[in-house]
């Protein structure tokens, strides 16, 4: 079966945590919107209510006669058929949660640059875009990276379930990848805590598919319209 | 199956959604840091490794062998097993999509109080809620609480799945009664416009295991220490 992942097209933004996935797994897969018109046909898609279930947002997975949304949710139907869970209920519930933990961080990396809102730039929340990364540098992020270095020691690693990779690993990969970029200042120092994790990352960087993935045009570079941004201002 | 709930004593926030599927199902089920040195047991239970599958934050669900974090996916859990979600795949993901929607519009709902971190009061951010709640009941709000009123509507209701209740209606109540409480005048006015929601929320409210529930000690009362807080200064 060809999946139809919906995302915007000029973002790694949530979007990447299924690219991810769907690589990893060698996948048939159509990024819809990164193709001629279709980023208005995923417009079209969300403003009518032509789908039974509709999403709230991109990204979004179309799979035969199923539409999905949600990032963790696409993640989980996804994963025990490609391999990338277990197909047992405790370890599909564990990876999930690990995955909605790993939401959780990626929302509050959103928040470092866009505490007042998303409605509004950049430029006209910089002062508590201050405040408010160097809340997340302080305690946030070594908080939750402390917390996957902990499921780590817990499972023998090198993966976080252990010897088998997960869909969880791979945005993992991501959050090391975006927050090297968007802080590196403080992620230099606070590898420094979570050696397994980074162990972990590099792991994944050297996986074949994802290594083949990273350098080719299919991965949207890092830039300031996605979760991750580089604002020197807000690095320590 | 006796399940243990571990969520802090004096708030409803995350928590509460679980405690609503809980009541509805008739469940049996502890709230063990409402209970004598529980909520010491809680944060000891966080703080060491015991669990192999730790949980980053409460709340947690104990049940047997299983230790489940992330209220999305404790619900998960305790959906097709308590009666509150299908037992298909297609219907298990629906019903956690719009979970996890209402997880996002949460999410928000405590931005609004807290844009520059849970690490500082209040009165430390207030200037800066008054900015972000503005967009909250002008733009986010609408726009959450019109997704639900479309589901309503594509799935002809009265249920977001339509004839069955499923554990995302219990949260949409929830929604709704922390709205009213949170920001009184914005919801009233922002409830005109989605008379599915309203009536749902009408309906929940007055199911005898629901209706006991919220008159019981169990249910701890709004406060100004959970997710829906009520500020004049930041209501419409």
């Amino acid at each position: 079966m060809r999946y139809e992942l919906y995302y915007w097209p000029e973002i790694q933004g949530r979007g990447e945590f299924v690219r991810l996935a769907l690589e990893e797994a060698g996948a048939d897969y159509v990024d819809v919107a990164r193709k001629g018109s279709g980023e208005d046909r995923m417009i079209g898609l969300m403003s009518k209510s032509r789908i039974k279930t509709p999403p709230f947002a991109p990204p979004f997975l179309r799979a035969g006669q199923l539409w999905i949304g949600q990032t963790a949710n696409i993640l989980a139907f996804l994963g025990p058929r490609e391999g990338l869970a277990p197909r047992g209920e405790a370890g599909r519930l564990w990876v999930n949660q690990l995955q909605l933990t790993i939401a959780d961080l990626v929302a509050e990396i959103h928040e470092t640059h866009h505490p007042i809102g998303a409605a509004f730039y950049y430029e006209d929340q910089k002062k508590e875009a201050k405040r408010r990364a160097e809340d997340f540098r302080r305690s946030r992020a070594p908080k939750f990276l402390g917390y996957f270095e902990k499921v780590l020691k817990v499972s023998g690693g090198p993966h976080l379930l252990g010897r088998t990779l997960c869909y969880a690993d791979l945005s993992l990969f991501q959050i090391v990848e975006g927050l090297r970029y968007a802080f590196p200042k403080t992620t230099r120092r606070l590898e420094k805590k979570i050696p397994r994790v980074v162990a972990l990352h590099d792991r994944v960087a050297k996986r074949p598919r994802v290594a083949a993935y990273l350098v080719s045009e299919r991965r949207i570079p890092f830039n300031q319209m996605g979760i991750f941004r580089h604002y020197k201002e807000l690095d320590g």
